[in-house]
């Protein structure tokens, strides 16, 4: 069996819990399951072709193989089948949107550290893979997108690209770094809704 | 006179009719000569842009070339100018919108199946050509776009997509895939809204 | 210190008032300030971004390089900190827009020109530019884009461009042509404004 780089297991995680948070969304919305393959599709696959795209990655993997479209169309038929399953947990949606930010920010800098892309650039492009999949979903539906009404969400997908470029500039384990970065911007983001920590706001007059 | 190959007739007949929807669209909810443009152009080419971008295939030929700008504009004035006759026709909007689907479906897959992409990835991309520009089309307006509201739209772009992958792979005339995909991805999109053909839904509780 | 060419000057002009006209419409919507540092990278990046991807110049500057970043971070500061001051200027959103609009409309085409796309092309890829930004800030907080609300505002765009192609095409000083095309940009769409120009609408029957 080939063996997959860290990568693209960060990668297939991370379309898969965005998966299952698209297709909610689209069950919520009492879309068919042709919208629910849709909205699958794009909230799981929509970051890593931005990234793509942006770094001239073209075709992107999601498109040369097929395994990132399985993993995603998979999580759609999961929720089609057991969502009700899926919903009874608390909050489903957010934590899973969680784990992709997190999953997605760091596989994002690190592919754009890996391109020769800057450091500030690599955090900005990591926190736009992590948050391109949720705006997808998001505009699909004529929502605001989280990362704009929640609290603390590009935040959270900043520290885990923060983590990736000190681990590279220290010259730390790809995999150790990976796995820190994962863990600080979920834990971020599943506890500032937890704890409604509140980001500043302009002051108003 | 130039003799322009199957591909670019496809894409300039798909990029005629979307650009019509774009437009009509437009004078529905009363914008300017601009404005109307401005949906023409989107919904015309946004499809075929966002294809080549995939592949990689940068410029695009809708920026390389005149054509095409020049077809989405043309659509442009012929609504401008005839709207009253083209919206007494019975769902226009719909009718050409299902025919963009079913020629950039096609054309968006033979292209992909070009740039040496897998039958899955190829099918996904047939359908992302297909729905592009009426997604960027309805999301400028801000409306829920029709691949999420409309039963079997989708579904219709996949079919003419397939048809084209098991056309390659029977090794059977490009010409006459491409014509039975247009044909079966136009009819099952018009049958399905004149039947009012349903997709399943996830069960409810 | 190094003498950056006149294009980037446009470009991290245009990225700067485009990220202000961002982040006062995320002050606007009570957005936190994460929501303002994304509206004003949205906002400052997005036309640029989107015209390096569509002309394959990849990955966009904006992304190789810090400068961009911090210029439209740094917007965000400023509204953070004085956006009561910038508020009671009159209408600043329009007139820092239009002032983007111009300058990406000019930075847009003349690099459209310099990949060697033909001039009609160009123009549309300039009006991309100019308008992308503004987009891209709409569609984030669900509005339709002022593209398409309000009067002569692709117009200005391409008026702009237009005289960089006539520019080009008479060869004359690439400077003054860039400096004539913002000025008569931003001049069509501040006096249209001001004096409420409308363009014409499809005839109702």
């Amino acid at each position: 069996m080939e063996i997959l780089p860290l990568g693209v297991w960060l990668d297939l995680l991370g379309t898969f819990v965005f998966g299952i948070s698209g297709a909610l969304v689209a069950v919520r919305r009492g879309l068919d399951i042709f919208g629910i393959a849709v909205l699958s599709i794009a909230a799981g696959l929509a970051g890593g072709i931005i990234r793509d795209m942006i770094l001239g990655a073209t075709p992107p993997p999601a498109f040369e193989e097929s395994r990132y479209l399985l993993t995603a169309l998979a999580a759609g038929i999961c929720v089609f089948f057991w969502h009700r399953v899926l919903e009874r947990l608390n909050k489903p949606v957010m934590v899973l949107d969680a784990l992709g930010l997190g999953v997605f920010a760091v596989s994002g800098c690190q592919k754009s550290l890996l391109f020769g892309l800057d450091p500030l650039p690599s955090i900005l492009l990591g926190v736009l893979t992590a948050v391109g999949g949720g705006v997808a979903r998001d505009l699909l539906v004529v929502e605001i997108p989280r990362v704009l009404r929640d609290e603390v969400y590009a935040l959270a997908a900043m520290v885990g690209a923060v983590i990736v470029v000190a681990g590279a500039a220290l010259d730390l384990s790809a995999t150790w770094t990976a796995a820190i970065g994962v863990v600080a911007a979920f834990s971020i983001r599943v506890i500032s809704v937890w704890r409604g920590w509140r980001a500043p706001r302009a002051p108003r007059s």
